[in-house]
């Protein structure tokens, strides 16, 4: 019969998969076995340390439910979701950055000029830009999809049981015949990711702070092109350099304009604006 | 303000914890950022692939309870649990193997010759041996805390609610003054970890099965030594090299010898073996 020790098990896992030679998933799980169990390795880990990873894990579980999603919130805050987002990002492309937990996919459509922050307190900015594809060619009917926090840096989706609408600070935009959006909005706050559970205790563990830099959402598509997500972020707010989740990328850092330079824009607005936002989006082609 | 890329962001999130230098945490953390955040670099990981992982793990906390702990049971059968087994293994003394989910830290005394099987349909075993340190000087008073399936590969534990007693076939025996233990019982037979969950998704994906080698379970412990957990195989039975959480090891396999030497042995016995097994724990000092 076989022995098996710490040197010869590694290759002992990967054998007892019966995978499809060359196959992605063969791929995924060898490479996986071969760096935790070199860790592992070289950690020379306990059965202490082992089983409180194990039972981090099983606490992430317990905490979970379809509106909490702690796996995702470990991600975010080792790393990992933005490390995805920056391989996927297409060379030339709006780089993407974090999802987040608040999509909603069903959003209202809104007319171009429309005022998202209706009666709400904070500062109205204006948030306009275009739409184009890598060579700068605008692209008129494209669909900008954003969602966001408000001015005390609360998604109105976490505030039902106050009577807020859960699709208030939402809209799905068009772009025009030069490919162009604008709205008006209040300018987010940031906001801290949940830390009441493992994720918390994991920062509390590495004295860090659970902290966002005030964003909006974005999910941009056009057809034929690659849909992005991504954040679009202020110049000199809190946390740009701090974001608990590293969404923060500079290209994604739009500078906030004095309001002065609005009619020169020529838009039809809802509402007055006290400060502008501008950003474009670049899409790449599908495929 | 800085900027972050796929090549710089697994800096930027070790600079985040503000471990203390040099510490153990800090040295874990590093370590499974820098082998999580290389494997998703060289795999390329899709946004798909990415969220498929989480939502595996999401998975294995909903189906995990106090008595079901799937990731204990992921981690055994990706080999994590026996390499940590390996490692911890002190030279000399008897190889790590799985504790496995059944262990009751209560089970009841017995004396030495007592038989763990009754009327238990099976094979009758007589199973004996030493349990010596790593000079191989007789331990006596050492603890050997035992606990095993039956001859159809179920826990009574598992059958509480057909009448079973959770505390049959367990026993904590006590050497003699020459460092023996000996008892009878049924020989076990093999069983499955459970699949019915995703644990067992990823055991059908890779064309596993889910069946363990038959065995009994040992915790053995004496003053001033390091406690082992281990399990003792048999000679020519089933998945001896196939075992699905990779807990056999060579020196852990016993022959089964034949009934008719146990009278050499001398042993005061509560029932008659039909057979022999002998297996000697060695036990390394502690610290």
């Amino acid at each position: 019969m076989r022995d098996i020790n710490q040197f010869t098990i590694t290759q002992a896992v990967k054998e007892s998969f019966r995978t499809e030679p060359g196959s992605r998933f063969e791929a995924l799980l060898h490479g996986l076995l071969d760096h935790l169990h070199d860790y592992t390795r070289e950690m020379n880990l306990t059965h202490e340390e082992w089983i409180g990873v194990l039972n981090f894990l099983y606490d992430c579980g317990r905490i979970s439910t379809p509106e909490r999603h702690e796996f995702i919130l470990l991600s975010d805050v080792l790393g990992f979701s933005a490390l995805v987002d920056m391989i996927n990002t297409r060379g030339g492309a709006t780089e993407g950055s974090n999802l987040g937990p608040f999509y909603l996919d069903n959003a209202p459509r809104m007319a171009l000029g429309a005022d998202l922050g209706k009666d709400r307190q904070g500062a109205k900015v204006l948030v306009y830009g275009k739409v184009t594809d890598i060579l700068h060619k605008p692209l008129p009917g494209a669909i900008v999809d954003t969602w966001q926090a408000d001015s005390s840096g609360t998604y109105p989706i976490q505030e039902q049981e106050h009577g807020q609408d859960k699709y208030d600070l939402r809209g799905v935009f068009t772009t025009d015949d030069q490919g162009r959006y604008y709205y008006t909005t209040v300018l987010p706050k940031p906001y801290t990711v949940p830390y009441d559970g493992p994720v918390g205790r994991l920062l509390r563990a590495g004295n860090r702070h659970a902290w966002r830099a005030a964003h909006l959402h974005y999910i941009v598509r056009a057809p034929g092109m690659r849909a992005i997500t991504t954040e679009v972020f202020f110049e000199n707010t809190e946390y740009l350099d701090a974001d608990a989740v590293f969404g923060v990328r500079r290209s994604l850092v739009a500078k906030v304009r004095p309001a002065r330079e609005v009619e020169a824009l020529g838009f039809t607005l809802d509402a007055k604006p006290d400060a502008i936002i501008e950003f474009d989006f670049v899409l790449a082609p599908e495929g």
